[in-house]
């Protein structure tokens, strides 16, 4: 495994890889890497000849008010997980290497980000497009992998990749679980011991909509009052948002029908849990 | 030589070609081939395995008072002049094709813009940076040809191709000019007959400018009023503008030094021509 610091050695690395007709896999990542990245990176592993992975804290998606630098970075345990994972290269640039002016050319977002968590984040998204634009130029991948806890976000790459035609495949993997269901999170640490009890209730509310969904339920406001009932009764948590959305389009529905999500925010004493389910019904 | 009209046959040959290890070198047009294009192609013939050019009148470049419906259009006459320079594939979609709804992401081009042509356009060059971000995706070339006539544009799709890293060569090429020296453009036909016998002097202003310059004057203002003067008295045109700006950044310079550009568009009675010169002087 190898660790590559500057734009132009990958680029000629992936360039000659590319010449010997090797394939290659990409995982984006913040670092700090837990379960859910494993896992992306074991698919990758799978699907590609190559597989590199990103480590780097983009500072353009984080807002005013978000705390940069204090987001978690441990570069050297996350070297050795990914040298566990068999990944080839990982792309470790400094916001200087990304960054070295400020673009000339800004991208925006303008669809998909002004609900779930992009509601409470103007920009966020902005951010993400223009970074994975910048990446998905340097490691030009066939694949990259994205985990659909971050719904929103593979949405929202989907409609980038979709509208700028970028010749590469999406590959969104399921949220990777605890035994009870919970998913798995670097925040799950933060949670208290009553609320890591509780916390599972989450998941099995959704499990319930769906439930329901199959067994006929079509109105989406009663899915979500069903599902902010359980959680209201049976956690500490406080709701943060539970809504539900055409999928990837992300736009309201007033009957559950085609491709859809339905997704959750939920805060405990010192964390926020994310959740979702992505359903599919097809009727005229 | 193949004529394609959907995005996706496209990245499949190319993808294809790409396996087989052979270079792209790619031309984009509006089409209504003119002897600048085949310059590019004949550039692009020299250099790489494969040649692709694309005919697409964007709309997206288009402002509201611009006639998108009356630009000029021959697919038959420019397709026997791709196959003359020996074109592989002309890539010819339709705006269905290419926007099939609305974006839901944009491009927008903050600098290099508001100066030269620029500023009379405003949007122009977010439908050019937009379009050229989908055909660069859709051709992936190695290199891509780029006429220096439009040495604004030239300027803009450098600063794309850097910012994001598209790992794309920009080759500019130099403009093609009649034996006077005139500019060749599809545009030069309007001319009245006095016009054209007066409209090399454009050229001619670039080149007394430039001696002046390598005779040692650095302050843009004295070439710019020289140039200015010399077209005046010289012709019935009527100065659009005569500007000098740092190139490819297109700032203001106090002193002539570094990469430059002098620029000017003249308007004869039904035709505007534009033309410049990129120097270089490097004093400390």
């Amino acid at each position: 495994m190898r660790v590559i610091t500057t734009i132009e050695e990958m680029q000629n690395t992936i360039s000659h890889a590319k010449q010997d007709g090797q394939s290659i896999g990409y995982v984006p990542t913040m670092g700090f890497l837990h379960e859910g990245h494993l896992t992306l990176m074991e698919k990758a592993r799978e699907e590609n000849d190559i597989v590199v992975i990103s480590i780097f804290v983009n500072p353009l998606q984080f807002g005013p008010t978000e705390d940069l630098s204090s987001y978690p970075r441990d570069f050297e345990r996350d070297k050795e997980l990914a040298e566990k994972k068999m990944v080839d290269y990982i792309f470790y640039p400094s916001v200087e290497e990304m960054y070295p002016h400020p673009s000339s050319i800004t991208i925006k977002v303008n669809e998909r980000t002004d609900v779930l968590c992009g509601k409470s984040r103007p920009g966020h998204f902005d951010g993400v497009a223009t970074v994975l634009t910048k990446l998905f130029h340097i490691v030009q991948p066939e694949r990259a992998y994205f985990g659909t806890k971050d719904a929103q976000q593979v949405a929202v790459v989907e409609g980038l990749v979709n509208d700028f035609h970028f010749p590469i495949e999406i590959i969104p993997v399921e949220t990777v679980r605890e035994m009870d269901g919970l998913a798995k999170s670097s925040r799950n640490v933060n949670l208290l011991p009553n609320e890591r009890e509780q916390a599972p209730i989450l998941y099995q509310s959704l499990l319930r909509a769906k439930e329901m969904i199959l067994e006929g339920e079509r109105n989406p406001q009663t899915v979500i009052t069903f599902i902010t009932e359980m959680i209201a009764e049976n956690t500490d948590g406080k709701i943060d948002y539970i809504e539900a959305y055409s999928y990837p389009m992300l736009e309201e529905m007033t009957k559950l029908n085609g491709k859809f999500i339905i997704a959750m925010a939920v805060k405990f004493s010192k964390a926020r849990l994310i959740d979702n389910i992505i359903l599919e019904i097809n009727e005229k």
